[in-house]
């Protein structure tokens, strides 16, 4: 079952049951284009990963690293399907389609064996960068954790129903920008659930961003964006531009 | 007045004022030994500053930054005072006493003439920095943010109480290792939130903690961290390490 948290017509936060573009919950079903979808979950930080495909570490000239590159999105960056996104005035501003792992219970020193039991669903995830400041920035800040610098969704699916080679693509107005598949992973979700916990306890609806692979490029002002994973759905979102 | 967030004895959480070690909430009074003094506020972020002191820098050979070095810790690195912090195995962690701006409103695009108007008050926070990892990582999540990594109390005081040139201590078991004053800071505190909100929400109860002057140095299993500002305080907390 693929899992939308949405906003009724009545201004209620629900959960409700996504099925070709229709949401149900307790027995009314809605279409989703006039209701409100929220992101599927309300994370306390999104655990975001680095260079985590070889082509795309090419891409930007950079080093594969030795572990997990972490970074971290705070709470300020969630956005949702549908939503129109702020770019920050005057920076350049880049797409990174990745899959997101979203939490489902209390957590830490998990190991790979028993991340599964961990895991809530996947979602489709836009990682917004601010490649200016970005590439000034010791830490990716002003980068990365700009306000709904997250845009994550429609859904939340059970993983089984994401194949290990599921396709991940990304377009701008229609036009393939990232089309690659999950096989390209370079650590695994087990290995990222084992190695963030050995340091930080994770929450539900905490969400791990996998990470992007090639095909990054700009976004700009009154341009949609869509992510698009097999087995998932297809995350849109605009992003405006001051 | 110094509020402080604590659980009474019957379990509930409640907003007392703190006075010489006794906290009074609705015509109680208990000793601060008594009750759980908890952190004077639930940050969905906490927004660290690194080389705001020139001294600190230096011991660090490090260039000071042209604008504020941002870093980021969640709400998984908050803890109380007197509370003991299981620091990560087999890793050289220091403390960094610091003074940390706690939000009181919602904002954004706050300029620095009304920074003032969205602080709630001030407290003392103790930045726990896991060199090990810091030093190799690009963002710092293993080094700085790791569970339990920013201990902060007791109370939440009034700016107007704490001035300009106050001092800031930190002990360990009792010896001093950090004394300067806050007139050392390089970036000040409307600097700081002015820069942070240029792209990023602030919520109430997130935290600013503004960076550390020189003397910081290691911390070890069983020892015990004071950090005392005048006008707020002083924090107390426990650090053990398997």
């Amino acid at each position: 079952m693929h899992r939308v948290r949405f906003r009724d017509p009545a201004g209620s936060i629900r959960q409700g049951e996504w099925v070709d573009g229709e949401v149900s919950f307790a027995g009314e079903t809605y279409d989703s284009e006039e209701i409100d979808v929220l992101a599927p979950c309300e994370p306390s930080k999104i655990v975001c990963i680095g260079r985590n495909y070889a082509a795309h570490a090419a891409e930007r000239d950079e080093e594969l690293p030795d572990r997990p590159l972490l970074f971290l999105k705070p709470p300020n960056a969630v956005a949702g399907h549908g939503d129109t996104v702020t770019l920050p005035a005057e920076r350049y501003v880049e797409h990174e389609a990745e899959l997101a792992v979203v939490i489902g219970e209390q957590c830490r020193h998990v190991s790979e064996d028993e991340a599964d039991e961990v895991i809530a669903g996947y979602t489709c995830f836009d990682d917004l960068s601010n490649r200016d400041d970005q590439d000034e920035e010791q830490n990716w800040v002003r980068g990365k954790a700009f306000d709904n610098a997250a845009p994550m969704g429609p859904v939340l699916a059970p993983p089984e129903e994401v194949p290990d080679d599921a396709r991940i693509q990304l377009r701008v107005d229609g036009e393939t920008r990232q089309d690659s598949t999950l096989e390209h992973l370079i650590f695994s979700i087990p290995e990222l659930i084992a190695e963030i916990t050995q340091y930080l306890t994770l929450e539900p609806g905490d969400v791990i961003a996998t990470g992007t692979p090639e095909g990054v490029g700009p976004v700009e002002d009154g341009q949609r964006v869509e992510v698009e994973i097999e087995g998932i759905g297809t995350l849109e979102h605009d992003v405006r531009q001051p």
